[in-house]
């Protein structure tokens, strides 16, 4: 998965001069802020846990209520006059301070939340997921992750691309965008989805696990690929090259060097004496591996997956696991209530003749978008009894890989309609995949025995 | 303790016009301050665990280190000009993004720590350490608690103000602030110190604890007394009035209202069955308190302890503490290393000669300070085998306290003398209680039974 999200416009926060903020003000806008965003991911979890449904689809429609679509409350990248006067009025009622000296202390926070709160929540949360992966599993499931994964790009890429050019008569390259957008698989959302399921440690699981990592190095490789097309109008081949090589190199090290680099944390953390140490030397580790992915232009959220594998193998990894949850648990929501507020439904409405255009179009890439990973499980061999539908609709969400498309597409000048058709079927396949999933993998009855903390008695 | 930092100027922070960021520059720029943040907190909390010191007091070493007075990595409300081009360097190196996007980029999770993390951090400070509080204990030493925080107040107040005007010759009013400015207790300082050394349930550290809450209501209507002196001349009575009567209401309600809380919440959480429901709505509960406690004007960080102390009587009280103490372990250090980091110790250079006059004034208020708390503790009737000397020094660390009236006082026109020496008074006592606590209370052989979780193997 890719985790860029729309490039921001800096220049549409108010941010300059504003002469003195006093603490009082910053305070009330965090509280405020924090409250609202917890909040509703506990009414929404607590929603979708009646209902049985997977929580994160309760965050994300929990997002899209508070954010650009609805409330208007967490408005990211949209200048201060989208925010809901109603929150600044609420800290000026509070603190006395003037409206522009709310507006920017709340709008800091919005900086907070979205750059700070929400990418440590996808970074937690990758992070997790790979520290309770079973190492020998996913080797193990690794050829048919393979192939799901790669027939999973190449369906939707080609299927992409001749649909919109000849249904719609799109240019070639814009057409290769909007197939390329189809690509990656949502790594956090359908992780997030299987581990609510209690199904993360299932064959079924691994796989999608497996195949979205790849698919994910995959859509890193087409995205670069195709940005060197539009942009030159030819391929780079050593900058290529260059990922092909940082990419084979990252993965390697990571299979390679699990082993030795789990007994030297152990080994450390068995000299280490100072409170919260374990806990601590995990992220930092995390931290590290993925600001090495990152300059490696793969993807942070995959250097802190491959930080967990790595310390799956660490002899304190169930304390690890103990110690990591609760953090996990408040920061990844956090993640998935900032996708959905930067989500607009607006493209979504069908009484505007505007969005009739995108509308057709983002009908035929939905279309491909699900049958293309649904199919992709189909040419698996050897799935004795596992449950292909399943597989096929957990590679389903596009969360926000396909967003990076659109923020890139449209700073190289893709048309509106594509845009807008890409958007929405983003927002369809999110939606959708965790209902979808949920109905065709029913929770498994016994949670499964890593993510089960024994002293969670709620 | 008033948590007033000094008011930041957002003028000089580089965020205007900047074109767009991609999200790769957005996780650099995260990933390192993240890292530097925790290596950090992480390497000075080993080294005092080695040497048998408190974390805290590393935190606050590591936190000089890295900001305005060393290296200049975590630089707040001092400019672009002042952040250390190294780190800016590297986010370039990493992501190619020209220097402009990268600055921007690091002043954004610059704001995102100040703002959000580390104030969050303080609050869910105060919120574990009301959670670990016996209420009952905190009633049986309320008398005692009383004449240490009075005493505390009123002795540096007038200690400080005659000082100021007999040895310097300020003005009344200058000497009046800076007397003012000796008054409160820094809650977080002393509360972490006395959790570290296992000293949080004793007598002496309920006592401490109890003191500094009251110190810290006194503070605030000091404060609010002596800004109205300054600014108009005269005291506002009405305001007064209302701040004295919001403060009643407040702790009369957390007082009448604890138990019934805690039954409704103990109540709501058999009920609620989504993942982490408990956690989450102890969270909600400690900032909707903070948000109230800021809205009266009092302390957010009042309302997250008001928060704790009505939690304690729940059922899940041992479970809530289990799940939230990670939380606080990796937040709280992030606000003590802002705290350090955001102290100037260039004014402690006596090769400067400007600095003359201020350190011969600081001498005087650290005396003032010092002596003024520890008195207090002398005044106290029926201690018995208490450790009044540990109880005095417990209550001198003035941390971020001073600091509001340093900002304050600059803005009502303070000399640059007196500014100078109450930073110094800050730096001096914030460094030097932990130290002396630890040496007048040593660490009790078991730690206290309820901040000591189970699972924890570090």
């Amino acid at each position: 998965m890719l985790m860029t999200f729309m490039p921001l416009e800096w220049t549409q926060f108010p941010l300059a001069t504003v002469g003195e903020i006093s603490e009082s003000v910053v305070f009330s806008a965090l509280l405020i802020s924090a409250t609202v965003i917890f909040l509703t991911s506990q009414i929404w979890a607590e929603t979708c846990a009646w209902l049985r449904l997977p929580p994160v689809l309760g965050q994300l429609i929990g997002g899209l209520l508070l954010g650009v679509s609805a409330l208007k409350i967490l408005v990211f990248a949209e200048g201060d006059a989208a925010i809901n006067p109603a929150v600044i009025s609420l800290i000026q009622q509070t603190t006395e301070a003037d409206a522009e000296i709310a507006l920017t202390a709340y709008s800091h926070q919005l900086i907070a939340i979205s750059e700070g709160a929400a990418n440590l929540g996808v970074v937690a949360l990758l992070f997790l997921i790979g520290l309770e992966s079973d190492f020998e599993s996913l080797l193990k499931v690794g050829p048919q992750a393979a192939i799901v994964a790669t027939a999973g790009v190449v369906l939707p890429l080609v299927g992409g691309t001749v649909g919109l050019i000849t249904l719609f008569g799109t240019p070639l390259l814009p057409a290769i965008f909007g197939g390329a957008a189809l690509t990656a698989t949502s790594i956090g959302i359908t992780a997030k989805v299987l581990k609510d399921l209690g199904q993360l440690q299932s064959t079924e699981g691994q796989i999608i696990i497996g195949a979205a990592v790849l698919d994910d190095l995959l859509g890193i490789l087409i995205l670069a690929l195709v940005v060197s097309l539009v942009k030159e109008g030819s391929i780079n081949v050593a900058g290529l090259g260059w990922l092909l090589l940082s990419t084979a190199i990252f993965v390697g090290s990571v299979v390679l060097l699990r082993s030795p680099v789990a007994q030297a944390f152990t080994a450390l953390n068995s000299w280490l004496r100072s409170e919260n140490s374990l806990l601590i030397s995990g992220i930092v580790f995390a931290l590290m591996m993925a600001a090495i992915a990152n300059a490696l232009h793969l993807e942070a959220i995959l250097g802190a997956f491959a930080a967990g594998i790595m310390l799956s193998g660490t002899a304190q990894r169930q304390q690890l696991l103990e110690r990591f949850e609760p953090i996990a648990g408040i920061l990844a929501p956090i993640f998935f209530i900032v996708v959905g507020a930067k989500t607009d439904l607006s493209v979504l409405n069908p009484a505007n003749p505007d969005s009739a255009t995108g509308l057709g179009m983002a009908a035929c890439l939905i279309v491909i978008a699900v049958l293309g990973k649904g199919v992709a499980s189909y040419l698996m061999p050897r799935a004795g009894e596992l449950n292909r539908l399943a597989i096929g609709i957990g590679m389903v969400p596009r969360g926000e890989v396909g967003l990076v498309f659109v923020g890139i597409g449209s700073a190289i000048g893709m048309s509106e309609e594509l845009t807008a058709a890409i958007i929405l079927m983003v927002v369809v396949t999110t939606l959708v995949a965790p209902l979808l999933l949920r109905w065709t993998l029913p929770a498994a009855n016994a949670p499964a025995p890593i993510t089960q903390v024994p002293l969670s008695g709620n």
